[in-house]
């Protein structure tokens, strides 16, 4: 081949962004050189910058720049009130139904045995500490609805009810505006399972 | 929302990427920061250090390192023969091929009224120079058969003519290993009037 060495290193460098293939990432390097240099150089900066300017927060463990995160910081959200979930872009879909008004810890991951993932990669002791600061009264599940997800609620609710943490986990059932059929069996199952008395 | 600053910045930088919309350009952002930092740092570097290095060849106009690519400069081309493509990707499927061992000359585009793209955005006048230097006795004209791939097939070979230029268009027809049945019927129009005669 006649590719460039600076170019094919590019091409291999893009193949780290997830979802991308050989193919996309020579069409995405190609667009770039050849349509979006200005973009590209952009992207390289803030790339670079983030590197350097983000880590996890001391209190919830998500993004920030900061030691500790604006919304761990701020006063009107409910503290005793303690949402688990895996990523922070879960986080930001539960800020979106403006549902819930308590604090944040984010896994940054979830229990996965086939990638290698157990609770000790977790780092789940942090989560431990943090729920057991004597304010936070109930630690809300929010984890994926995958087996994995699944998993690790199962395993975080056992491990805090032994230290005498209150735990919930949010509803699985039947979604919003969903016809029943076109739900599957399972999640029938469950939503008939978990069925709750009519509010008088 | 209280999204660190470097990380919407991030965000915003990769929607430059072809194909990359808001929810994938935070996915993407994520699981770098999360998950591959020494991946988003190579790739970082990898793609300041190819904008610093790539120009486009003086002769064929591809991308390259050199004032002019190593293909021009190769004399086990035959340079009688200048084959026309929108874009790098495309001559690398053509060298694939192993069917070629002219010259080439890459568009970096194609006429797209639509997207504001005339003659004069793609610099054709290099392209008559390169064709009119002596040497090259036939230019094969290898874009797209798409609507815009065809004007500018057609704009090129009226170009090229009026110059005293031989110009030929490489064959439209049923794939390889194509089935009728599966053939839409414009290609299949095309195929039944371009038919050739059996050698004998």
């Amino acid at each position: 081949m006649n590719t460039p060495s600076s170019l094919e290193a590019l091409i291999e460098a893009l193949r780290c962004l997830p979802g991308v293939g050989p193919k996309s990432a020579q069409r995405m390097a190609y667009h770039l050189l050849q349509n979006d240099r200005a973009g590209a150089g952009r992207l390289a900066d803030a790339m670079q910058r983030a590197l350097v300017a983000l880590r996890h927060c001391q209190r919830c463990n998500t993004l920030t720049e900061a030691e500790i995160c604006s919304r761990c910081l701020s006063n009107r959200r409910d503290a005793s009130q303690l949402c688990v979930v895996e990523t922070p872009i879960d986080m930001n879909m539960m800020e979106q139904t403006h549902a819930y008004s308590g604090l944040y810890y984010v896994l940054m991951g979830r229990v996965s045995p086939l990638d290698g993932i157990g609770p000790g990669e977790l780092h789940l002791d942090r989560l431990l500490a943090r729920a057991s600061d004597g304010v936070v009264r109930e630690v809300i599940i929010a984890t994926n609805f995958t087996n994995e997800g699944e998993a690790t609620a199962h395993y975080l609710s056992e491990m805090l009810k032994s230290r005498g943490v209150s735990v919930s986990r949010i509803a699985r059932g039947v979604p919003v505006g969903g016809e029943l059929e076109y739900v599957d069996a399972g999640t029938l199952a469950q939503a008939f399972r978990e069925r709750r008395p009519f509010a008088r």
